[in-house]
């Protein structure tokens, strides 16, 4: 089913037949986006109940005995003092319990509200959802060349995000918009969220002050009272593995929590350097880091949204790169899932990983791996789900419509199988009989149009078709597809009103700030 | 650790010190291959026993009440009728658990042996073994052609799978050598096994006399008594789905259960064309045939080895299109792991399966996502795990090196998660602390060369270098590995006599028979 006639459906069975609807479609948004996934499917549990009690232990035993280190911070270790932790310096001890009980006031659940209440998500429980690429300075453009990332091309990504009928977020840093005063960027990045889509957005995580112009732009978007009562934004608090939690981070989480705006607490591992070579040992630092994270947020406010995140990649021994899509980053992605939903919180993780420099087979190969992970790790929130190359150093046009295409099996696939007496199918059997085929049969003609997912990139077509348009390979077809969209994009509806007020803030605050470029 | 070190490591343990060591390590084969997979992961069970009893069930209904046809073939219903079954006409209907119950004396593990008895394969169990292409007609060659393959082709296969330390058999068809008479392939194609490689190998199925070529020639190998008492192939048995077992892949059956050598019974299914389009019913009808198929095995030769077979994929409704790769074949993949593991049979499904025409992208996702799927059903025997592009229409050797070596990521990932003191790495997270580095620890020291499977095929460089080096993709990579290795071949040792007898054999029996081209 094509993304228009999904849309069409779908806003005509909203709001009613006739004119009134033909008329809401005319003026509807074009594009389809899928509801959140609600995982049927198992997860895949490597480890067993012993091995979870030694690494709960073992992580408790790091908190108390090793501690962790709130730098630059009098206001945090005034908070865990309080809290009654031993704090020594900037070090803070947490004794045995302490933080897995200060935890148990983080939901388990929480709703990210978007400004079209359609696309609101729930994340929590066997929920899924998807968020594109964060962080790249770079982008691979559609000549194929790569260069610096602006914010032209920021705007392009978050066009892309919105049309893509498989991706929930519209997401975050999607590139650096490097051409933009690095104190002003956030500005421009939340306007391009808040204005050229309507699915949730994550706020600037990178000083305490942009933040607030986040919570400030989003209270004009949504009221202040519903910011103060409601998450709007999910953002990315990464931990300084191993076991530091510098200021800025800080800030930007006690900004958040205290506005009731939820935060991905994550440790950012590269594995064998800001954690021990071992699976085992690196989810001990994990969850220990990831404790006294979400237990420091509810002591700045209990009841703040928070995710438990596990960003985890492994590294090559002899050249120090990242490596993606490994065996080793699995087993610990799944590992941190277990761990996760025995604390009762949300859990991300896992993306379209890839080191390639280019959307290749490496490209597919460790995306694919990672997405699968992502999956089967039970991931509520999937940050980097499309467009992600090179490590994180590239955003890519075309890698992010091959990636959000393939999340699109993901939906498929976590809605489990069906066992009524439909699936069950037993009339097409007796129907088509031995040396008979299935193709018109009564069976396949009720169920043909959901019964497969269908790729809307990739090539399925003969040989020879093939050849005669140009012998396409995947990279070429994702570049047409990018432009193709691109073509098509028209913004959501807005209040002019609100759209004028987010533009104001935005001016004046540029206005109040000189330029800075590091 | 690369290809050679492992090799002389293992030479020198296998063997012991001294001078008689050196000298074994300059006579034997320079390329290490691992041993079988002994999974220590769960596999991913979608289907609860209320689903399963139900498919069970509907499968008995199936074999009783719709039946299958042995077509032409008048000992397999003479056979039938013995054992109890209904026949009417060729159609064979089954009481409900007389399949079942005839499956019972088949094995739920053999030992596929190889010439050199340290590449000797047991299948079943836990256990995973890697099994090249099958089948493809054409190669897309190093030159990127796209041509009729020739059986240069087939010996160049033969090579790489030799050489691919991940890879546990050399395999059957890894292509069609077009350029042999097709009623003498099969004797140039198990004499390249034979003496190209020391791995395990399948042996012909399109015709009864040419599977009895393949048991004298294994005679000879192995000695006739040996070949008696245990399995030295495994061949593929396709059954005509939906529910039709043709005269000629039931004339290999009895000739190789016969001659107790082992058959993969398996369901050749594009889904909505060959089965229902719903999984449950595909699991139905798959269920079916492989009671009928390897009860029918059992009525041949009580004990005879075989295996739960199931290719499955999905299908494009627009084209026609058989599709890779996808949520649906996964989901059937698993399901059928789940039908086999009850009915305690090795199983073997699943491959590096894609559409694509190129090693690109699309190859990369699709095969991820059906290796994935083939570990985490609990797979035994993977066939197709390397080198299949289009769809099965083309065997690619660079599509063969990227493949086998994911492959290695499999072996790592299935290895499991150690929990011991030394895993545990408290020690490591004391040493280290907070803000620290693990690079240097003692931990990471003494732990680091078998902590990440490292790929020897992907691009893990800096940008610069990898721009400088002519920024390739994986493709082309994969090409310069393909020629790296082929220039480093050598056949492993064989008895010259052997050598001789086995050629003999294949000049006689192309001198007995005219050439056929069709």
């Amino acid at each position: 089913m094509s993304e228009e006639v999904a849309t069409g459906e779908r806003k005509r069975r909203a709001r009613g037949g006739g004119g009134a609807a033909r008329r809401a479609e005319r003026t509807a948004p074009r594009f389809d986006s899928a509801p959140v996934i609600v995982r049927k499917t198992p997860t895949l549990d490597i480890l067993n109940d012993e091995a979870l009690a030694i690494i709960e232990a073992n992580a408790e035993t790091v908190l108390e005995e090793i501690g962790v280190v709130f730098a630059e911070n009098p206001g945090a270790l005034e908070r865990w003092r309080a809290a009654g932790a031993d704090v020594r310096g900037e070090r803070v001890h947490i004794p045995r319990g302490l933080a897995r009980e200060l935890c148990k006031t983080a939901p388990s659940s929480f709703t990210h509200h978007a400004r079209n209440p359609e696309r609101s998500v729930e994340i929590g429980g066997n929920n899924l959802v998807f968020a594109p690429v964060y962080g790249p300075p770079f982008v691979r453009d559609l000549d194929g060349v790569r260069r610096y990332a602006t914010i032209e091309d920021f705007r392009t990504f978050v066009k892309l995000g919105y049309m893509s009928k498989w991706v929930h977020l519209s997401g975050g840093t999607l590139c650096e918009p490097t051409d933009v005063p690095v104190n002003k960027r956030h500005l421009d990045m939340l306007h391009a969220h808040m204005t050229l889509s309507d699915k949730p957005y994550m706020g600037a995580v990178t000083d305490k002050d942009w933040a607030a112009d986040c919570v400030e732009m989003s209270k004009i978007l949504f009221g202040a009272e519903f910011v103060d009562q409601n998450a709007v934004m999910t953002s990315l608090v990464n931990i300084n593995s191993p076991l530091t939690f510098d200021s800025v981070m800080m800030g930007t989480l006690e900004t958040y929590a205290a506005a009731n705006q939820a935060c991905i607490v994550s440790p950012f591992i590269v594995g064998g350097a800001m954690a021990p070579v071992s699976v085992a040992g690196t989810l001990t630092q994990v969850l220990a880091e990831v404790m006294a994270g979400v237990a420091y947020s509810q002591l700045v406010r209990k009841g703040a949204p928070v995710i438990f995140g596990a960003f985890v990649t492994s590294i090559d021994m002899n050249s120090g790169a990242p490596t993606f899509g490994t065996p080793e980053a699995t087993q610990i992605t799944l590992g941190a899932g277990q761990l996760a939903r025995r604390m009762g919180l949300p859990f991300r993780s896992s993306g379209a990983f890839t080191g390639s420099k280019l959307p290749d087979a490496q490209a597919g190969y460790e995306s694919a791996n990672s997405l699968q992970m992502g999956m089967n790790a039970g991931v509520n929130f999937m940050l980097h789900a499309c467009g992600w190359l090179e490590g994180g150093l590239v955003s890519s046009f075309e890698k992010f419509v091959l990636d959000a295409d393939q999340l699109g099996t993901v939906h498929k696939f976590a809605a489990g199988v069906a066992i009524d007496e439909n699936a069950q199918a037993m009339d097409a059997l007796r129907e088509v009989g031995p040396g008979g085929h299935y193709l018109g049969c009564a069976h396949t003609q009720a169920n043909f149009k959901d019964a497969f997912w269908r790729s809307e990139v990739l090539d399925y077509k003969p040989y020879e078709t093939w050849f005669e348009e140009g012998a396409r390979d995947s990279s070429t077809l994702a570049n047409v597809r990018v432009r193709k969209l691109l073509g098509q994009y028209e913004a959501p509806a807005m209040d002019p009103a609100v759209r004028e007020a987010i533009e104001a803030f935005v001016a004046r605050r540029k206005a109040e700030m000189p330029d800075a470029y590091s």
